[in-house]
């Protein structure tokens, strides 16, 4: 997780020139998240009440937090609506949680006029086939990833495929790969200044 | 869970075609799947009130929206009755909850009446040996699946093993691999149609 | 969980004939196991409140049933007293259950008096080193187990340690080694009355 | 677990002769460890009410005990305060839990002072970047270790990395080490005693 990694195995994924990468972590404003699947391994603890748990990676909260001292703010996209996910919305401060969205690519002018963020400054993070669409959308400007243990196609379709799985840190992983990124584009800079 | 796999490892499965498989996949209309142990992952969380949860996978839930979008229903047969699995059934939605079923294979019959099916226009998946005589009976006509972490017996006598475990994506996997099926199917049938 | 595996990996285990085995399992009446580490994977769930919650799994459940079926007794040894561990044996239906047992091995004459059980007609599976004692004295006369995650001197000191960890199936594990094994011997007793 | 085990793979740690581990470990009196990461696995669960639960592990609870046989004190440190860790510290009966500690390393001689132990008499297990101040201070005199799933720049700055993760023992097998080393010394000054 420190190591600058431009690459991803094992399944391969969009390529994308290290320099480009590092722009467009450089200009990121804003990190959308799906939610299950991504800040959770996708389950739901049922009692004979319904849906009653699900449970967050508090290493994925750190993430939240050394984004928010990067001046990136993170957003939670979400299918469904839940409790559950507006306490843990509440815990990690966030400002912004698009829930009930059922399609996230027609979705994402909204979100982005909500967030007062341009397309190109985005990244996002999922799982599933229905975050394909938003995907391809981010992908353009943005940069984007996917658990360990995402889909095959959803793995196919980012920048960076986590070595971490959903609810065990790829979020973190997301964070750090970002944070590293803009890291490496500033020692260059740094450097290119000092010259 | 993308590409068309014919045969499973590790484990030896039953043998068939693939345009055996494609045809029966492409009859299929009800899909009946075990509840612990391919919805769940076998375990149950037991409080001091007795049991209070249970574990479900929401990349399943898609799996049965997915049949459905197919025009094939979904239903569970469980060994035990608990208002836990009656929450989950009305959550995914489901028609039909078979509980209390001791004996899988012999109520087979009643359960095919139920849901207006033939016998070869059904899939079955389970994990455990009291789930070998309704295999058996289904194997016939419909096509059969396995978590991978089925017991032996069972995973030996199924047309596929899954990659995912139970309660992590195994229903979910054999839901893909039937659509994916059907998909091979109508890709020939329409290169048959166009020629 | 089929095959009759006399000798079992990765770690070294007490060397028993095969023949010795199959002997003792046929003579079997009580299963003795410890619940943490064994019937779960050695975790509680804490809430605000204490501990709220254990995870078991049904398979060990359905252990419990085809010993039963065989006429072979399980019960439960423990150290601690808790409610949750309760309700799982008024579940699983246990005539016998030993909690606040600090020394299990000194305890173990009590166990068979209360079970009308003779001391080489039983099996014990543990997993720490607090169950190394009774471990020793049922090795003597019965049969003993371990799960695959079980601490190191633990593993080394039974007659099958499990491929399965606490919690997720090593009881029936155990429990189909036993019923391999006696139908193991149960088989050449046939083809010698059959002779 | 049982085993001297001087250095740890996979990841390269903090190098120390086999004498200053034994030496270290023998004027052990307070062993520090962070909550979440080392105690759990770093994951809470929520439900609609917010943080419901935690889960530990048992196991961890005996090397606790194992410690204190050993006249050496375990104290909890935690940047968050969690109810839910109020009742694992009374279960585990500790006298001292540090909450709320947002800067580890520059609460140390206040932790040290209220233990009434030297700097160099302790030992601290922690998994990620917020521990690696602490880690550097204690790492000077005292023994340091990492559950196997700490973040790389943790593990790389500690003495011991665990095989076990987080949640899972991993502070269970940091006490054996410790334990083990300790025997390993009293070995050696009992043979020089008897010499």
């Amino acid at each position: 997780m420190t190591g600058l990694r431009i690459a991803s195995p094992p399944w391969g994924t969009r390529a994308l020139a290290a320099d480009e990468l590092v722009a467009r972590a450089r200009r990121l404003r804003l990190v959308l998240t799906d939610c299950d699947g991504v800040l959770t391994d996708g389950t739901v603890y049922v009692s004979e009440h319904g849906e009653a748990m699900k449970r967050f990676s508090l290493r994925d909260g750190m993430g939240v937090e050394r984004l928010r001292e990067a001046a990136i703010e993170t957003a939670i996209v979400s299918r469904e609506r839940s409790p559950i996910v507006a306490r843990r919305v509440e815990k990690l401060r966030l400002r912004l949680h698009f829930e009930g969205v059922l399609d996230k690519a027609a979705e994402l002018p909204r979100m982005l006029s909500a967030a007062g963020c341009g397309a190109d400054a985005i990244a996002y993070i999922g799982d599933d086939v229905n975050d394909l669409g938003i995907l391809e959308a981010v992908s353009r400007g943005g940069l984007t990833a996917a658990p360990f243990d995402a889909l095959e196609p959803v793995a196919a379709a980012v920048h960076h495929v986590c070595r971490a799985r959903g609810g065990e840190g790829a979020f973190r992983e997301f964070a750090e790969w970002i944070l590293c990124l803009r890291g490496a584009g500033k020692r260059d800079h740094d450097k290119g200044e000092a010259a």
